[in-house]
């Protein structure tokens, strides 16, 4: 993509992905996810700082895009578990580039 | 990352590349610069929508991240040229990761 003309129709997939990874909490909510399913409560003790309300809008804005599912448990009292889907997981790879990169850009930047 | 407890020291970097590649304007100047050297004119007139303000500010931020490289081609008249540094090639394996992603995800989202 940076080694020949770019091609603008590329950008789309690529804002696409960005936009699922941008803000502050998706991430440490995934990877909160990541160890096995947690009900809200325990989702929201292992995240320093976040609020429940902004947790229940990452939570649905998560769901929508299909990297977590929400299962009831308990229809009365709306106790629900969270799990992170394959599709979730396979961000990975997009992560593990990310972190390689912004190793060595730190490297770069704050090594001079 | 995803498939153990995940490093909360990790999301640093991730955050790090994140913030670079953030915002509306950054791919786009990069690709512009992808295929050569450009002047802040030729770059202007390859991206439809930003201002020579908003321009000025990302080729800024963009110079400070080591990502694109200025040289002064004639002081007198402030006439310089854009180039983008091998560490700003070195975006394109974190680009190639979220395109695939990207894709899938569209395909997963929309395709349902």
């Amino acid at each position: 993509m940076l080694n020949q003309e770019g091609c603008p129709g590329n950008m789309l997939a690529i804002k696409d992905a960005m936009d699922v990874l941008e803000g502050r909490w998706k991430l440490p909510i995934l990877i909160a996810l990541s160890s096995g399913s947690k009900r809200f409560r325990q989702i929201s003790k292992s995240i320093e700082g976040i609020s429940d309300k902004m947790l229940a809008r990452e939570l649905k804005d998560l769901e929508l895009n299909l990297l977590i599912r929400r299962d009831a448990l308990d229809e009365a009292s709306l106790i629900a578990e969270y799990t992170i889907t394959e599709h979730g997981r396979s961000l990975e790879q997009v992560l593990r580039a990310l972190y390689a990169w912004g190793q060595e850009h730190r490297r770069q930047v704050i090594g001079k």
